[in-house]
């Protein structure tokens, strides 16, 4: 019997740790969520990720140990090399964590971590909306703005691994303050509380049907809320993702005059508006950016939804021990 | 007799054209220039360039046959694989020139061409204030502000040749306009006209003895007066140099954050005036890049100085040919 060969793809997030089998062409074949609550700790997290590599592997009728190995992206301050998590986003649990070791120890395969947003960005490159590019920066939008970079065909990391940190960018010096404590970046004009501000204040000014949508929801205003109010004709609302596109527009346009992309690959949940601010975004960058370099550069939406970065697990491990070599094993 | 290998480095500036023998370990042996309006049509300036490199040969006992080859940096829009010299800023007569096709059949040896600030980089990564760099941004500051990056250890110019333009990344999207059309680019807040902007407004509030240079010159406000004003002692004019070091703090953290550098080497003319905006702008790089990039960085002042050009072009020629190589013959 030839045992099959899975690689598995761990996206931690802030909601939940989805786990997934990854087959060699990088589908996913089979998929569990963890709630990230319940996984907080590290000690739960690897346990909780053994037990849902177990489960998956008995739905396929495989065993845990056909395991090529395992991808995993954190959401925060990852060093690949050494396979530390500095730090998570929101969980004060992780400070310093050897998280490859640990993982390792317990699943007797070979582990590697990095950045989710790296893993996003690979998992997209190989798989989804990137593939054949040489120069790609892979861009999520959500309550962060984060950041991937492919150049000269290989993810780029920098010295000490940090590189892609495009929401902390500043493209408005004496704009609007940040999480991160400056004015301006570009997470603070196009992240989910600025796309929040600006739909308060088209409330103020009668944006219907959004008023009325957020007034049954509750009273909360989230982007999801912006983006059906927009599709559904509130002038106001869309005017909100004209916004929206012009301030990435003219953020992108400096990354693509830096780096002379040959695409850009957005997803993460703001991306799923993408007919409502797409077309500003676009034009923006045409008039922005340079000649040469917006001629050059297309902006498209991923295509990997929620399983780009378990797809992106299963290339960062195979970018370590190659997709078809032997089985490592430990 | 062994014939010393020479390679010629060829910096075509806005005012000149300086043409120097490089040798093996980088050093400039002799130089001579040409006059940019006398060489200013690509005829010329093959010609101008041909005798030049004669002269410096007769000068140093060496014939011009033994050269290694050239490298050419060109002020504007270059093709490097294919030779092409698209445009030159302020040059009309150059567009679409095959320079390189020129100068082989010519000067019979190898030649190759790029831009004028990724050869200024080259120069001042391996030989001058970048050396064992792997993660570089070379930085010219001048009328107009020009970028060239080193890469995990090589060259980065993108798909279509362009990258590196910093000057056109925008930190204030509202801000003053550029010479290139959008707002708030770099280069609007720390090229000349900017710095001669924020001096013309020291000087209607008072600036001494800033106001007394420039009317001793005939009037005219430039960079190096407000330097030698500042030095001087005059506050607002440190007070422009201050701006300066915190616009330009402000652009190089974006490019920290996103490509996590290891050194960012500055040079041009408004760089001679480094012990007046050094100091904020390294503060500024503190604050406003991310904590381990931050951390990561260092900011240097370009060590070549009128000479990086030059070598800038050894290091080109040698990048494709090799720096020990047989001498390369037609």
């Amino acid at each position: 019997m030839t045992v099959a060969r899975w690689t598995v793809g761990v996206d931690f997030g802030g909601t939940n740790v989805k786990v997934g089998l990854v087959t060699a062409t990088g589908r996913v074949a089979a998929v569990t969520q963890l709630s990230s609550t319940v996984v907080g700790r590290p000690s739960s997290f690897v346990e909780g990720v053994a037990g849902a590599i177990e489960a998956l592997a008995r739905g396929v009728g495989s065993r845990a140990t056909a395991l090529r190995g395992v991808g995993v992206g954190a959401p925060g301050c990852v060093d690949v090399s050494r396979g530390i998590v500095h730090s998570v986003v929101n969980l004060s649990g992780w400070h310093e964590v050897p998280l490859r070791r640990l993982l390792e120890r317990r699943l007797r395969c070979r582990c590697i971590v990095d950045n989710d947003v790296n893993l996003f960005t690979l998992g997209e490159w190989r798989f989804g909306a990137g593939r054949g590019a040489h120069h790609l920066l892979g861009l999520t939008l959500g309550t962060g703005v984060g950041g991937g970079l492919i150049l000269n065909g290989s993810l780029y990391r920098g010295p000490t691994g940090s590189a892609g940190e495009v929401g902390h960018t500043v493209i408005e010096r004496r704009g609007p303050r940040c999480a991160c404590g400056r004015r301006g970046c570009l997470e603070a004009l196009v992240g989910t509380a600025a796309i929040v501000r600006l739909a308060r204040r088209a409330i103020r000014h009668g944006a219907e049907p959004l008023t009325t949508l957020v007034h049954r929801a509750g009273g909360k205003v989230v982007p999801r809320l912006v983006g059906r109010a927009g599709r559904a004709g509130d002038r106001l609302a869309k005017e909100v993702w004209v916004q929206v596109g012009r301030r990435l527009g003219i953020g992108l346009a400096n990354f693509v005059n830096l780096l002379n992309l040959e695409r850009i690959v957005i997803g993460g949940g703001i991306a799923n508006n993408w007919t409502l601010f797409a077309p500003t975004l676009m034009r923006t960058i045409r008039t922005e950016a340079m000649g040469v370099p917006a001629r050059t550069v297309h902006v498209v939406r991923a295509q990997l939804g929620d399983h780009a970065g378990i797809v992106g697990g299963a290339v960062l491990l195979w970018s370590t021990i190659g997709r078809g070599g032997r089985q490592a094993r430990r």
